[in-house]
């Protein structure tokens, strides 16, 4: 499947990277990354040239990662140089492929293309609250479904009130809808006014009814920034009761998505137990709700394009069609790119 | 896999369709059923034309059928009636699917193929005994097998001595056969005179000798009508102790059937405990010796066609025959017409 | 996949065939095996000309094997001498392929090619110890791994110290190694001077220190005879601890394989709870050790043709690569006298 390369995906949580070195498959390319000495982090091909041994069952000792198969050594700069077997002479042209990483706000970040144009400055600001090292509730899931069915799920909230009513999405609400197209962006905004306060909200926001303010916001290719306040009825959003979250989806291959979520608060901050309650519905949420359901959708596709299935546009597809073109575009401009 | 498509299949008993919605794979294509408030039956595509979600996981309220992704709601004619989402307006070409159906006989049977042809006057009289609402056995198994792999069974009855022996088959016995070539129709006929009543028969049958004849006919596509008449060494068929019974074939995919049997007989009728031995007999046989059987045929295929593969033809293949034949025609035929 | 298919494979050992029929897929063919009443053994196709039923479920009388389907019967020639269907006649072109088969010192050799070339005298004596009948330890896998890279795994004990660290490899061992090229064989011989003695050589060296002598030879297209010695330090392998083994590795599918071991010993020979304990060493080096890492290279190969991934070639590797590369011109060279 082709997929947009020169782009930065969340590899990993920083707290998953340590000196066991950790595979991968990212855009279908195995990948390994550890921790170096200096406490940086490298990534590499989890691939040995020689055998195609998966270099993470590896030793680490230093910064050189061992092959688990007949020992060959490389260092993180991808280079081998060590070479167990015969006389120990370091064969030509026995470098592996590395990747670029950016740690940041407790994300590993990794550019799957071309090296020479990896752009540090086009890593997304997570904008969650509490700053870097703020408490957050943060978790992984594997998803058997193609990452831009669980874009589709997360900038149409329509969804709400089928998969997840009640918990998620408040009972009765009506849906004050306005959308965003950006250049490599796009945006779902909701407001439902005078609703019963749905359950995940009562973890932190104690009127049994207020106003339900949701936006998520989609940067190319598949990074979404959630924001969620809820407020006393006709307050203003910023004094509400504020969630902050993200959803990093990294594919896999075409049917499977690496799928890391963070969220951050602006109440009872410090409160682990509401930690531990905010992430079982989280996780309820996507396993139980969105996952069975995603995977439902792409079973019918029966390994179809999308596009070819001519799907029905709705008015409340504006954000999701509009990142659906837009990634289509960027994908097809880097292939462009490459062939000339 | 190229199917016949103008024709009517199984698609359900009866009994399985109420207002829960069911939804069932036939021909490759994802068919939700459900009964209308009226009683009657409807069947539509199982596939919202939005997100590709099934609809049978959906609320069925009156006669709209809701999307469980995002509430869009279709009629039992198919049409977009309702859409929860955005101003509401019904987007145009948003209509789905139906399928014809006909409820006969307890058996719901569908039309896969092109409406305007759709002839009620071709669907089989399925011949039961005791009228339509008669008791009988039936059942359901859905097997990994292509549906005509199963009619060559069927249609073959020198395999019982070897799957089936002494319980369906008699011991001993020499088959008189007799094998019929119709339009679109083939039989096979059998009798075997004086043999110890097989374990199947002694169910209703007491005398340990008599006369054996059994029936299978197959109508085009996939439908097949089995009478069993086991009578004193002798006397003519129709005084005997009758069984007659129906095998409702109908694809799923190349490689799986959905396998509808009934039964009906003229001794014991109103005996459920007998009713309840049948239907072990039968479940018995299909999924511990034909099934079994008809999946190792299938695995040594490899996914080669089976006239690809010049099977050795016997005398008895008579009717098999015909009927591979036949339907290789009518499906031949079908795709001629669509491409003209 | 293209297998070399004029050449003896191991089918089965002999203590595996007797009157009850085996079947096992060889080379992607179905075979069946059993052992004739005059005591030799018969290999057929195991697909009935029918309708393809699997043979070895069948019953063996004398003789004669009959399709568990529907009766044909089918002598150890592969002639159709019984029909117990219709008439009985027996249908014209209905015999079926027999495999020239060879029973020699414990192993039952098949040849998977043309009959008019099979040459008995090219079967590899397997050179055990203790004569043909010597006491010796064997095992039977089925691993799900190209046989191909089981090969390269045998011919390249460099990666003894990785996967099998003081259990089949000394510690801290310095190899001296020498390599060989024949027509269609290849080999690896390495010297370990004065090493600890492995665990598996301390099951019948009592030495704790000493040279530890390894051949490894390949004879196309995929049986490798192996051969230890253990010795005093400096003395002659002649007079040392000897375990020689073999290594019948018969290509089930392109990524399946049956892998045959046996072993034999000098010393302790008649100890059978060393036996034991021997076959549990090699079962848990090919099971645990071995086995997934060869799966894990498989799986990082991706389908991909081994010489397309251009694998970096090590010095150790000239014995595994000239299997590699005669197997292919003997695999090409069979190909194109077919075609001419």
């Amino acid at each position: 499947m082709p997929y947009l390369r020169n782009a930065w995906y969340c590899c990993a949580y920083s707290n998953e990277v340590d000196r066991k070195p950790l595979g991968r498959i990212l855009l279908d390319q195995p990948v390994v990354v550890f921790r170096k000495t200096d406490g940086g982090v490298a990534a590499l091909s989890d691939v040995c040239p020689h055998r195609f041994a998966p270099l993470h069952q590896g030793k680490l000792e230093n910064e050189i990662l061992s092959c688990p198969y007949h020992g060959l050594g490389f260092d993180s700069a991808g280079a081998c140089v060590h070479n167990p077997n015969g006389d120990g002479r370091i064969p030509p042209r026995s470098s592996i492929r590395t990747y670029p990483v950016v740690e940041r706000q407790g994300v590993v970040w990794i550019w799957m293309g071309d090296c020479d144009v990896a752009d540090w400055s086009s890593i997304v600001d997570l904008e969650l609250l509490g700053g870097d090292d703020g408490p957050r509730v943060s978790g992984y899931i594997r998803m058997d479904a193609d990452y831009r069915l669980i874009i589709d799920n997360l900038l149409d909230l329509n969804h709400a009130p089928y998969l997840h009513p009640g918990t998620l999405s408040p009972e009765g609400a009506t849906r004050e809808a306005r959308f965003e197209r950006g250049v490599q962006t796009a945006a779902s905004h909701y407001l439902m006014r005078s609703v019963p306060t749905p359950a995940s909200q009562r973890l932190w926001f104690e009127d049994p009814v207020g106003d339900y303010h949701v936006s998520m916001e989609w940067i190319a290719p598949s990074v979404l920034r959630q924001s969620i306040a809820m407020t006393g009825e006709g307050n203003a959003r910023e004094g509400g009761a504020m969630m902050k979250g993200v959803h990093l989806l990294t594919p896999e291959s075409a049917t499977s998505t690496h799928y890391f979520w963070a969220a951050s608060r602006n109440r009872r901050v410090e409160d682990k137990d509401l930690d531990q309650k905010f992430r079982t519905f989280v996780e309820q949420a996507f396993l139980n709700e969105d996952g069975p359901m995603i995977k439902a959708c792409q079973r019918n596709m029966a390994g179809r394009e999308f596009s070819d299935l001519k799907p029905l546009f709705l008015d409340t597809d504006v954000a999701a069609g509009h990142a659906r073109v837009t990634l289509e575009k960027m994908i097809a401009a880097e292939s462009e790119r490459q062939n000339t």
